[in-house]
């Protein structure tokens, strides 16, 4: 019994040292950046409960958090987060960081600098310290969850007598992003380093990420979440997932529902990419090069029948000439990111600039 | 009993349609490039039964088919293929496609072009359509084996009417590269996109992958293994794994190994990267710092001491100034990689130049 109790005390006191080291503090009691909709709380991108005619692939795709960051500052040596998700779903060409664990960044002269990233576990909870041996001065930190899966809690923890508190958004304009699978982030390797987040840290939007993987075609119900969505500008990869034919009898409709609750904002689509699916498959080629057809005859379309504030980007997606952008054929890898990112934030810029967003 | 026997044949015509669709060779009976050692069979790189010094994990990595290629010729308009593997350690900074999967490339226009994977299933079957839709005419076909599993079979499968047979080895010089998880490719997104592989593909050399991801600190064995290995250069990521004591206390003897078996064979050391790792991490900074000092100390004591035909690549791995070409803070994404190799192109062509190496 005596050596239970002194076993006791050594177990307690070792807790009661862990506990000291760091302390955790729930990440929805910081800022929570990039819900496409303010009314929106917890970790979930879009709350799919306003949408019920939403299938049900998209309406559990709305609830990962995708594209959502927590901003906080500390001035702790250490970082780590404990996170909650539900299974993640795999895949061949992804990486465990990317659909199911955390990407910090931290503000240093000006610009968002990469700290470390939170490795998931091969289960549903995870534990990692994202970074450590730091100055120990005071840093605005950016730190971007998951891809891939629901996320059910995370915690931010710092060294027991360091301070963290919420940062205020440091986003000013909220550029919304639509898309497919390249925009929900397939394949970037971390989750801070898909098209969107890339183009938040250099611009500094707020940019809300509406990428679902292999299910954006287009469809009106997609146009009403866009209609009930208040933005600067969206930004539309809407020509990955459809066929030709579905981008021939959709795009006027999508556009149409959009503009009679947005009529002035601006709309910009991007062609979609030149797949390295079709470098020798004949029948995937010719698929592929009807779709950006259709697209670039869509778009004429629009602008001929005198829709304003509309913009194409063709390419919008170029990758390189090498043919070796892609995980898969499909979905570019952080190579291809850097190039579609150093191809649109030119563009993006001279667009937007026209309406004072900069 | 009538309906079983009408049951049996639909399920016996539809199985000799499906065996009559594709047919598989063994893939060991086509052209295995890119092994270390020509003595060596089967799907290793390495035979690690000739040196019994091997720590297991050194030895088990040698066993798996990092590096090697599978040449031949097909005119078949779909490849596909049938492998069985280990089950693969997984890893959170890897793709399965990386680890476990296939890359295919076929030469057009006297270049390799990518033309499709193989994507891995979640078990140690694995079943995938590399690419199909395909023209029809004889193609040259690179096909990349996983960089870090066992491979126990792999059949190449092709249209029942097609050829397909061994391409004579494509390859000419032999460059050997040895070094640490950089160099296993940790983490490029697919098995032909290691840097090893492009500048394979980009000069015609031969180029064995000795990477040991956080292995290779500059052992005795180590040299032991190049000494009894024949090459036209030899190429050392020597620098990623050892601590600055390893450097300092291991690297004349490990060339000294080399150079009583190899007395004029050129030796390339490449510094090390600067990782992400330390953006903020101050001790991790310091570390890593510390390390790179040692090489270049170490290579510069080498060359006061008078020994040649030896040379250091520093910066050897520059990466992104933005801190965004790595998934961990450590290992390069394709976008690492690519800018790796634009680096060491043009170095290793004028080194080698000079040797007749082209």
């Amino acid at each position: 019994m005596k050596r239970f109790l002194t076993f006791l005390s050594v177990i307690m006191l070792f807790l009661g040292l862990s506990a000291a080291d760091m302390r955790y503090v729930d990440a929805l009691g910081l800022t929570v950046v990039n819900r496409a909709q303010p009314q929106d709380t917890g970790f979930a991108r879009l709350g799919a409960d306003r949408y019920p005619e939403l299938p049900a692939q998209v309406a559990e795709y709305s609830g990962h958090p995708t594209g959502l960051a927590v901003a906080f500052r500390t001035d702790s040596r250490t970082v780590k987060a404990r996170w909650h998700t539900a299974t993640p779903p795999g895949g061949a060409n992804r990486t465990p960081i990317s659909y199911c664990g955390l990407d910090m960044y931290i503000m240093r002269d000006s610009t968002w600098v990469f700290a470390g990233v939170g490795q998931p576990a091969f289960s549903r909870s995870h534990e990692a310290t994202i970074v450590a041996g730091m100055d120990g001065s005071m840093h605005d930190c950016l730190l971007y969850l998951p891809l891939w899966v629901a996320l059910d809690s995370l915690s931010i923890g710092v060294d027991d007598n360091a301070v963290i508190e919420p940062l205020p958004d440091p986003f000013g304009h909220r550029v919304v992003v639509m898309g497919s699978s390249i925009t929900h982030g397939a394949s970037a390797s971390r989750p801070g380093l898909t098209y969107t987040a890339r183009l938040q840290r250099a611009t500094g939007w707020e940019m809300p990420n509406l990428g679902y993987s292999g299910l954006c075609k287009l469809e009106p119900f997609y146009a009403r979440i866009i209609a009930s969505t208040e933005a600067d500008a969206f930004v539309f990869d809407g020509f990955s997932n459809p066929s030709a034919e579905q981008i021939d009898s959709r795009l006027k409709e999508f556009v149409d529902i959009i503009r009679a609750a947005h009529p002035d904002t601006p709309l910009i689509f991007l062609q979609t990419e030149v797949r390295e699916s079709g470098n020798f498959d004949l029948k995937k080629r010719a698929f592929e090069q009807r779709k950006r057809e259709a697209a670039a005859r869509g778009m004429q379309s629009l602008f001929d029948a005198g829709y304003r504030d509309i913009y194409f980007i063709d390419p919008g997606m170029p990758l390189d000439p090498g043919h070796d952008d892609t995980v898969d054929g499909v979905h570019p890898t952080d190579a291809g990111f850097e190039k579609i990112v150093d191809h649109l934030l030119p563009r993006l810029r001279i667009i937007l600039g026209r309406y004072g967003i900069k």
